[in-house]
């Protein structure tokens, strides 16, 4: 991986870890007092993860943090057989 | 299923079928001359399902078929152990 330009310390890519330690990043990002958004980004089955921990975080602290913004995608990967196949994305705002 | 309100014959719910056999009944919605909008809506595993679907149509007919607006949600289910527990959902609004 590229080194990555400074704003994406507001990013945080889901995969394949439980919900909950997704969930605990976000709320550990979102307490420290200069972030107040940040993204969620995930592709393929971790979608679902993504929607997963962005409604449980929304939920428990319903009033400080917001859904702002969904954004579908489409990336090329390569697969296992070395062949470019095409994956979906999600992109999820949070907002403080 | 208790009888459905006549706009939700523009609401098309992803599951576990093919991803292209859901594309399919959205083209071929969307091509009908009264209809030039539709929701798709999924939870749990088939959220992904439901952006590949997104995903697919709208990048065959890029032209036509833009993505409108995209929610997410949060819905109780019951388990197989008879137990409430809850349950992402995701809502994708096409447009003609």
């Amino acid at each position: 991986m590229s080194e990555e330009p400074t704003k994406d310390q507001n990013v945080i890519y889901i995969g394949r870890k439980p919900v909950m330690s997704y969930v605990l990043a976000v709320i550990t990002s979102l307490n420290m007092p200069d972030v107040d958004a940040l993204v969620l980004k995930a592709r393929g089955r971790a979608i679902t993860t993504a929607v997963d921990v962005a409604e449980i975080t929304r939920r428990r602290f319903v009033d400080t943090i917001k859904v702002d913004r969904i954004e579908i995608g489409t990336e090329e990967v390569e697969g296992m057989d070395g062949r470019a196949r095409n994956v979906s994305t999600i992109e999820i705002d949070l907002k403080r």
